[in-house]
């Protein structure tokens, strides 16, 4: 299968997207790029076969269009996008946070957001590569009006580009990545603006100083979007960290070693059960769902198993003929998880079978 | 030249120490472990010639004594090393804060504290290594009534060991040492203690807050021990990254872009400062300083050169025969260091001549 893939942005993440989809024969790829100047590298370095010369032209015959820009400039981009994109088109984004651009585009069912967790420090097509996201989380937000069929499409499309799909919602993703990647820039940026004083004392950056603030100050223009996009949550976080080193500060302060070493041990268990939250490699399951095919359906699935905790390594969709109706394949890694997808999707009232696939 | 170095406690650090000693040819090692079961893996690692069966036998002879143990045992081990070696031994230690040690030891001119700043997150003999030093910053803290010529003994070892000394003051190395090493693992806590909420409903460890709580949860009984003797440097840190978590929150709270991005820019202005303080490769200097030779000159020296900022890529300490007066000859790397080092030697009133080496 080939499909028409157009990437709206062809910088690093369009630039990679774009590598991986040519080199693994998914899609011929059709680029956009705001400076014209940058049309040739797009073609050199093997990221589009073709570059057009406008949004609407990138995207008129395009079976999913990715719009990688700024956090700003998502929601224009993606707006010019659905109203130039034929009606069974899908149309996602990779901006890091995900409410404020759903709610701006509202409820086109051929827009669903989307998130990969890969990037790196460099910027530019030059510097894209086609195994940017093996092995990467890419969280995608359908919601109520998304497209089944496109929805399936998509994370498809993310799954054969060596990633791993998760479907989220949008308010979720949001507050769970103020605490997960959010905060830890802010933190990295507190120690690098404090650091200094100690590190003039030492004559040199410490080791553990170091590491501490290698994302500090990581590219302003970016962090000023991020951050204001996602500023309620982003100050939650903060407040509750407030919180927590206050307390540490009453714990450390005592000077009682055994008291001390009791709130390390419990951070130390915290850190644990963290790494212990990626899946193990269990024999996976697979489980078919009958559905009717109406928008919405496959969301909700994939909506209500994110939020169960269970991990879709698979997923696909299989509408019968007249679209009325269809059958949904979901794999999941474990029998306990497995187990857990199927109550799940009985729960929503759906007919459920499932077996051990290998 | 063969010196006697005596390690008591061989473990991943005292090891290290040893290897490096023995492969080097630097000296030839004696070594002391509390539990006897280990002299046997410590012989056949390499990290020690011979096994003395106490503290007393093991310093009976030797030039140097490194006291490596946990943080509150070692004020006990040196004083049992001070009290049994000769009157021409320098022992040091390698804890991770001195001012309650150094304090604790009080003004024996053969005791001068140490710290070097390299480790490792596996612990034991068997994971020793003879490079663990290589290049590593190795902070001593010499006082007022240190012995000049065992200082230049401890830190020509140092040099020899492939490490950099430095010295400094314990209080100022303390308080540096909050900031830059103590205050990253409150910080590491923290997120590991708040992150395991979005960290479930991502169905992930995002690469993010793997890479901020790395060190979460460190050994607690040796943490419990650095905060606990260190407790009040801490605090005051944690303190000022409170108010500087308040003033971020209050920041982003406003969710002006520009605003959030001037103030990550001001992160990358301090995160570049901070790389900036690692020296440069300039050509090396050679001062040559005449003082009087009575415990504390050198030591009054080498922290007058730390505080200014000053760092020294070598010394050497050569006394007249008869001990009465002698050269210290410093090596410091740059023009500007150079002067400004020979600017601070001429304030503490001593005859100092400059030229470069090369």
């Amino acid at each position: 299968m080939s499909q028409r893939l157009a990437i709206l942005g062809v910088g690093l993440i369009g630039g990679s997207i774009g590598l991986a989809a040519r080199e693994r024969g998914l899609a011929e790829v059709t680029g956009f790029v705001r400076n014209p100047a940058k049309a040739e590298e797009c073609l050199k370095v093997g990221a589009v076969d073709r570059i057009a010369p406008t949004i609407e032209e990138a995207v008129a015959d395009a079976d999913v269009v990715v719009c990688c820009a700024s956090v700003s400039s998502l929601a224009g981009m993606a707006q010019v996008a659905l109203d130039a994109a034929g009606p069974d088109c899908v149309v996602t984004d990779v901006g890091s946070t995900k409410l404020e651009l759903v709610e701006a585009v509202g409820s086109d069912q051929r827009f669903i957001g989307g998130h990969p967790l890969a990037g790196a420090e460099t910027a530019g097509v030059s510097n894209a590569r086609a195994d940017l996201y093996e092995g990467a989380r890419w969280y995608l937000t359908p919601n109520e009006s998304s497209s089944g069929v496109l929805y399936d499409r998509l994370q498809r499309l993310v799954t054969d580009l060596g990633a791993r799909p998760k479907a989220i919602e949008a308010a979720e993703h949001d507050q769970a990545m103020a605490v997960v990647s959010h905060l830890p820039h802010v933190f990295a940026n507190q120690l690098a603006i404090q650091g200094r004083t100690g590190t003039e004392r030492l004559g040199g950056l410490a080791p553990s100083l170091r590491d501490a603030t290698r994302v500090a100050g990581a590219n302003p223009a970016i962090w000023g979007e991020i951050f204001s996009t996602n500023h309620e949550a982003v100050v939650a976080a903060i407040r509750k960290s407030v919180a927590g080193l206050e307390a540490a500060a009453e714990i450390i302060g005592s000077a009682d070693p055994a008291r001390i070493a009791a709130w390390q041990a419990s951070a130390a268990v915290e850190r644990a059960a963290l790494s212990g939250t990626e899946t193990a490699g269990e024999a996976t399951h697979h489980l078919r769902v009958l559905v009717p095919n109406q928008p919405g359906i496959l969301a909700e699935l994939a909506l209500a198993l994110g939020r169960a905790g269970v991990n879709i390594t698979d997923m696909s969709l299989d509408p019968t003929p007249d679209m009325s109706s269809g059958a949904i394949s979901i794999w999941v890694a474990g029998q306990a998880e497995s187990d857990k997808a199927a109550a799940c999707i009985a729960d929503l009232g759906h007919s459920v079978s499932l077996d051990e696939a290998s």
